[in-house]
């Protein structure tokens, strides 16, 4: 049998076009996923508006999407953690269970990853923003009952804020600054929160996203386009701040960051720029790290376990969805900091009905 | 009674005064060291060529220097850990022991340092390089019967190293690349090998420092002024190195050991330079880690212990000894990394009689 | 001027006298509080019901109690961080700040420690129950208005909490075993849960502080008196737990505890007993870690501010408060594990007047 | 073609018979080697003298021995790192590569690991003490030219002791004791020296294995059985080593330990004893570690480097070869403390031919 089925197909900027593609019936060991929502990332909005990024660019069609939640259709020989009807979130991260950093337990930095929606490898990657994924059981994880299907969309980018986390160790009695408030930046909040940071204070240069960011858990925001003497403020003394969460990419943020970080302080980058320019003699002076964190592994099961348990309410970080009719609007929508956190598209059958 | 002694100021660029000094009795816990031996570092070399460096000027006249050795002449009320007659290795590094980063145990970010031949504070903080220096009896360390010395006044610098090993973690089973052959890199090549590092792999612009390097311990040497296939023979499968010791300051030394680091590498930074440029992207994705590494603490007795028990041979880092008199000939020359590695003045009567 | 005060001092075993001392005007930097609420910890226990613990015995009279909170009721000269009228949980741990431990970051292991109500040296370190307290400034963290006295009494032995799972390192995804929930594990318990344990177990051989444990946030309760099967069934596949705060002291939890830890888990031990018998090839086999963690540090200030801010509700740990000429009841009652948590003595002068 | 083979296979304690057994040629990615040295580790001792220890018992006749270098006879199809005639040094460990801890980096937890002559699971894992020996060529690790066949065949134990080390983290100007010399004992000694300990002392209740630890880098070597103010000396200040490399799994030498450490301080467990009893309330004061350390991993390739390349010279280590015929001579030897420390079966033809 085949499945009918939907797809998001990003061809060049901003021409997204809704697909029909055949799904095969699952193999042993995979389950078919009715995909509920998925939300859009900012890989995402950049291929949608750029057609890639840095040196990642579009060379043929791909699905997009990486960050979805749906129902278990269909299930395939042998699989039992799952069944038909299963509420789950879908890891999209396909590591290759082989290499040499898979053997070390670092599969996100696999030499044959197969992530959804990517167009880092040739061919690419093709990505989960369709009514209908073929997945391995293993990447399903089950939602708790009463769960919103747009919550556990989240567990993807929830867990690349915990990976963050846990590249920084402790959070006991720290203090914690996070940059950048976009969906990475406030559940790198929630994820600092929900392990105990001492005391979270958040940037962002819009004032928007600082709501948020106060609703996840950081004490005190800041919007550095405006305020301008906070660096001042916590830099007595050599500097204030434990970990530094940079979520940004921006060149000002880190500069901003190293300036009020205590000595021997840990700043986890997550966000992505291009070339930024540090100033060496600090980082040598305080002694300060500069930690790079990287998708995630582990993390993705420990992010549904707690929106699961509902150990915090991400719900704050959810702006709006749309039905995939809709799509380039949602994409519209999600460029747009002012008035968007994190926009989701809607896969299921009655969204597109309504 | 008052000792007699004579000084090196510094009083403005390439203007330094051999100067007579009275030195006061030791008073209790302190002692009287008759120097003999005095390393110049870098920035004994910056005050001498350009009276300072970055925002640190000199806005006084200030004794240079804090690589010194020499023999205990007098001691102060209470004073049993060391005799007349003793010779020794003086720590320079005098923290507080009281402000809050003492007692973190982090001296070495201590809030009211006093270090010795350092323009960092007004008013400067006068230097060790004079005949008859006044300290507490705590900064002097025992130096072995039979080493000469010239290597004990290598203590200091090798405690940078040393630190900066300690920065790294266990180097059980890591491939070490150092970049920049100075003083100070091959001290921390040196002091990598007495650790155990697996392999060490050193680099440079010039081929003198690199005979040193490989003295001290690289398995292989690379003139990365000459040599260009080097990056790409070490950055397959992402990278070689799981560990750097960027000694040079130099922005494409640092970008280039990026480049060949593994994931999750760490990139320990000693070398003071500027700001320097950094390839956000290629962090975040390897997950690598930039760490600075200042000055030393305990590594200083560990110093002299390592070289007390001829762990390891320092003496090839040695270039040559001045006395006094000639001390701008032994800048001139310290200057020089074609010529000169670790330039020392000789600061014992003999050598002014000679 | 001379404060008149009432103290519970502890004669010998079950002499436990209300007795009136003089204490002086606070000098520089010193503070008189007006002690609200005492907690009775276990070593007070055995204080009063044996006189001492191991080979630790009362040699002379002395002030039992070191979990206290009160109100600021004069401060000395210099004294800026607390007025009058300010309430206040005490630190009971006083570290010289001068020894090398001190001077390593690592306090609680001061050769020189005055800690409260302790016969550990000679003469004795007066406690802290008493109505009138003369102590310095710092010792002194500022309550937030609104929480009751009760709560700030247990800044202490939540700290103790704190601390132990600042030794076990980031809890972010590990599942965390408690063994032995009187009040020492229930708080650990809140203190894994504020840190973001994954999953915690708790595990008792009396039923009652189970219930408290599950309030603390236990997902699962065990009472291994009666419940046979647990070990087995978490000791699958090697183990189950990352990390085990060890509470009870108990041997038979230990035991049981390194049969359910995963390879590589962490056992912070707290609970003290006399010599256990460990196996020592399981510990070699799994490579497992036993730690131990004694008292606290930095965790003190920490653990105010957790109280403070609300970030989970202690009360439930709170059994009852009696007034000082109750004391003996009192101290019977926190010794009935059954019927008792944590009891307290209520030293204001509302309470004995009631 | 079938390589004929001639194996030292254990039936019960005592009754070792060399038997002949038919080998297959190697299969793709697999090598023959020719055994030339295999050192008799003290598992193979227990199963000679006492058939198993604690539960591991002979249950059907067993090829004994994991300690083997040689040279490649034949290679199988693609294998290209190794060639007919090249030295190797054998690694026995084979874990699985695919269950949950191999793919947490830590294979020597494998939960489906076959080691050489190992009676843990049923069937047995037949041993590497025969003359040729079928196996997989990642297991092979090229041995420089010019180093003896004996020091290749102390890769295996020595990574037992390097594995150690790594589980103490870095040992950069740290105090190790080690308790117990035999052959682990003395190359955990070598492999804390070649990874910079500041200091290794070293006890043992029998002179002469310390005669061979003082060879390896122990600076002062203690006899207990006979000196008895050792303990009293490391001691004060609580205690005097940073780091203890526990390697004879005697209860006496582990308490006596845990009183001569400092507090935080680090005792790697490796010497496997029964039941242990241990000073709770000393682990819990202290903040002692203890922490297993089972077999190795990547430290088998370390090993063979530095052998390779003379880091350290291991040849004091070796007390006699025998040629295979007398191999029960060779067992009844190495069953003596006073005249053996590492002895081994010679199993070339040349030996059986002298």
């Amino acid at each position: 049998m085949k499945w009918r089925c939907m797809c998001l197909v990003i061809h060049a900027p901003e021409d997204l076009r809704l697909t029909e593609q055949a799904v095969s019936d699952p193999g042993p060991g995979q389950v078919i996923v009715k995909v509920g929502m998925g939300g859009i990332c900012g890989s995402d909005l950049h291929y949608f508006n750029h057609g890639g990024f840095g040196t990642v660019r579009l060379q043929e069609p791909m699905v997009l999407g990486h960050e979805v939640a749906g129902t278990v259709a269909a299930v395939g020989e042998g699989v039992t953690a799952v069944k038909p009807g299963d509420r789950v979130a879908v890891n999209p991260s396909r590591p290759c269970g082989a290499c040499g950093y898979c053997l070390e337990g670092l599969p996100n930095q696999c030499l044959d990853m197969r992530f959804y929606g990517s167009a880092m490898r040739m061919p690419h990657v093709q990505g989960a923003f369709r009514d209908h994924l073929l997945c391995e059981a293993v990447q399903c994880v089950p939602v708790a009952p009463g769960v919103p299907m747009q919550l556990a969309a989240l567990a993807e980018p929830f867990s690349v804020g915990l990976h963050a986390v846990s590249r920084a160790g402790s959070l006991l009695g720290k203090r914690v600054l996070v940059s950048g408030c976009g969906p990475i930046g406030v559940l790198a909040i929630a994820a600092a929160r929900v392990h105990g940071a001492a005391e979270i204070v958040a940037t962002d240069v819009v004032d928007q996203p600082l709501v948020v960011a106060r609703a996840m858990g950081a004490k005190r925001t800041i919007n550095v386009a405006t305020e301008t003497q906070w660096v001042a403020e916590y830099s007595a003394n050599k500097g204030s701040f434990d970990v530094m969460l940079e979520c940004s990419g921006n060149q000002r943020a880190l500069r901003d960051g190293l300036e009020v970080m205590r000595p021997r302080g840990t700043v986890v980058q997550l966000g992505l720029g291009g070339d930024v320019s540090i100033p060496q003699n600090m980082v040598v002076a305080k002694e300060l790290s500069i930690c790079g964190s990287f998708r995630f592994h582990h993390e993705f099961a420990l992010a549904v376990r707690l929106i699961n348990e509902g150990r915090i309410d991400l719900s704050p970080v959810i702006t709006r969805a749309f039905p995939m009719a809709q799509a380039s609007e949602a994409f519209a929508l999600a460029g747009d900091r002012q008035r968007a956190m994190k926009v989701l598209i809607d896969f299921s059958a009655e969204a597109q009905a309504a």
